[in-house]
């Protein structure tokens, strides 16, 4: 169980050197050489490869002076098979720092390998809060989507391919050394995932706002990644100007280090499972989630709706009433507006599921955070309000 | 020279491990420990002492397992000689890791020794940026202030008593391991101390909002600084509760956050020659620079000055003009009210001297990412308004 404290006011705050611009993927290699490394593992996906940005990785790299293995053995959700597999071409090859480039597979695969080359085992025996206790390789990661916060985050999501769920590893061992984001990278990013990964920025911002962990350490990053959303998302899916989606990947930076020091809450807790039993993308199921979420979590939260509200782009009178208002419909009109997807009957899920799914969410980490204490029914209740 | 980025949207930021909240002085003994220390020379001064906070860490630190070795050897605006005795104190006992206790003078010290011990040499042959090369023994550093933001800043100042200069060090080595902020240790500190250390604190938010180094990252951070300071600094000065100064420990490390990152401007440019020259106050000085060099500055930040206003509790029009006024006022009447030095002859500055403060000002490295580019008589005509 996630030790959340008790106090509101004790905060812990920490996150990796952060490094964001547009070209700066050229500095890849000369971050991995200065975290010692002479031989580099390269965890990316065939998108970035098709998109030309891994041999541009690979030359920074090399320029920098180190040798690089490219290993691409990963699927969207990465599978634990894939991260085991990946263990041992990096202990087979002798590398020793990790350089993860892609959306939050590509990280978490990176992060996945990481954990098992110096601590070995099976990947599942590290699921849950602090079961890391050997040191990881230096890694940079380098994040390419609009979502994930992988990058800065103190989470691992790797799918268990035996009982079809989602393992949940949460440990500070698991943030990179440093987070590296070049924004050009998202000029590539196929149309559909701009609005699934925002979405992903757009849930990780709000339930850390939303959190019993949060604190005003987590608070100012969370609102300025709402306000950047709220400025870009639409335009940014519908003409894909470079500005909004490097407001958008700014967003994501924002979001990943108010989450990950705050942690999350309802949507992530139904999401993990969801996505554990479907491989349904992970950003249309919060994107499906939040709404509903959001409308559930609102009554205890009314105090931090006004700052909400403003972080929107609204100037609301102040009241709780008015802002509950602005916040859900804002919500409800941007996803609508974006495209999100609007149910969970459209991603593939199967009603019969739903009370498992919900139970399933009651053991996620993510749930401990959450603002108002849900039991089972809670949850099942929300999986049928957002089918 | 400072390398200043050109391209704004370029971003570093790199801040220790954060840990605040009251009572967490307990913390010390094993933030120490896990850094792997045996051996804990702890740097602090006699008010931290017969305060009685000197005898809780230590309590604590042996709690955790730990020796400790007490070295008190300094004085405000630490002098190079301290730290030079200091070091060798460190190296005779066989320390392992530092733990400053205190305001920016015993942080900055343990920074000092810390160098030292692993560097050789003298400390003024680290003045300047990024010239240390080898890496520092683990430094845990506790504030006990509402300013100075060395818990978690690249920056160490320390005092040349030959040339009666400040040498002011940039490094990203200089920024601690673990910055552990306890506010209840600011129930002892002596009341003058509210306002000059809590004034610190606003000049780095401002400076670091203007300067052309910062980011969202570190607005975000400035801003907060500012909405805190303006919410309870004269409140903490008449009344010193808990919650008010709890708020200004929270805006110091969120300016101390935002600085470290963006750096500073001309205030800060300014006020290390004053206080190498007259071992005045920092904070007094910043106070007495502050309005006129806001006053310099801002007609070239104009389009910030609408989410400074807000910064500060206004609800402005959103027109700069009416935000330009409400910030000077705002600051003029809070540093009034708070009681904070008006003149820089009330702290014993000499007229003559102006010109070559001006002179020395324009070599420090404050002055590079200052929103306005000065030259000596505009730096001149500052001292003189503010004399």
């Amino acid at each position: 169980m996630v030790n959340v404290e008790s106090n509101l006011h004790h905060c812990k705050f920490e996150v990796p050197e952060i490094i964001f611009g547009r070209g700066l993927l050229s500095q890849i290699g000369s971050c991995a050489r200065r975290l010692g490394g002479h031989k580099v593992f390269l965890v990316s996906d065939q998108g970035l490869f098709s998109a030309g940005w891994v041999d541009k990785a690979i030359k920074n790299i090399m320029d920098a002076g180190l040798e690089v293995i490219f290993y691409d053995n990963i699927t969207p959700n990465p599978k634990d098979v894939e991260v085991e597999a990946g263990a041992l071409e990096y202990i087979r090859h002798g590398a020793d720092v990790i350089v993860g480039l892609g959306g939050g597979s590509a990280m978490d695969a990176a992060k996945g390998i990481a954990i098992l080359v110096s601590n070995g085992g099976r990947i599942k025996d590290f699921e849950g809060s602090d079961k890391i206790f050997r040191p990881l390789p230096p890694l940079v990661l380098c994040p390419t989507t609009c979502g994930t916060g992988s990058d800065v985050s103190q989470f691992a999501i790797i799918t268990d391919t035996e009982q079809h769920c989602k393992l949940t590893i949460m440990s500070r061992c698991v943030a990179p050394d440093i987070s590296l984001t070049d924004p050009d990278t998202l000029e590539t990013l196929p149309d559909e995932y701009v609005c699934t990964t925002a979405t992903d920025a757009l849930s990780h911002a709000l339930e850390a706002f939303f959190s019993v962990a949060s604190t005003s350490l987590t608070d100012v990053h969370a609102i300025k990644a709402l306000r950047l959303v709220s400025t870009s998302l639409v335009e940014a899916v519908r003409e894909r100007k470079a500005a909004d989606l490097e407001n958008l990947a700014r967003a994501s930076l924002h979001a990943g280090m108010a989450f990950s020091n705050s942690l999350l809450g309802i949507v992530h807790a139904l999401a993990h499972p969801i996505g554990g039993l479907y491989d349904a993308n992970h950003g249309s199921i919060n994107a499906v989630l939040l709404p509903e979420v959001i409308k559930y979590d609102i009554p205890v939260v009314t105090e931090k709706l006004p700052e909400l509200a403003w972080g929107l782009g609204h100037r609301t009178d102040g009241s709780t009433n008015t802002a509950s208002e602005v916040v859900q419909e804002t919500l409800v009109s941007m996803l609508e507006a974006a495209g999100a997807p609007r149910s969970l009957r459209s991603l593939g899920v199967v009603r019969k599921d739903l009370p498992e799914l919900a139970r399933k969410a009651l053991k996620d980490v993510c749930i401990v955070t959450s603002p108002r204490q849900a039991d089972e029914k809670d949850l099942l209740a929300i999986l049928e309000r957002a089918y």
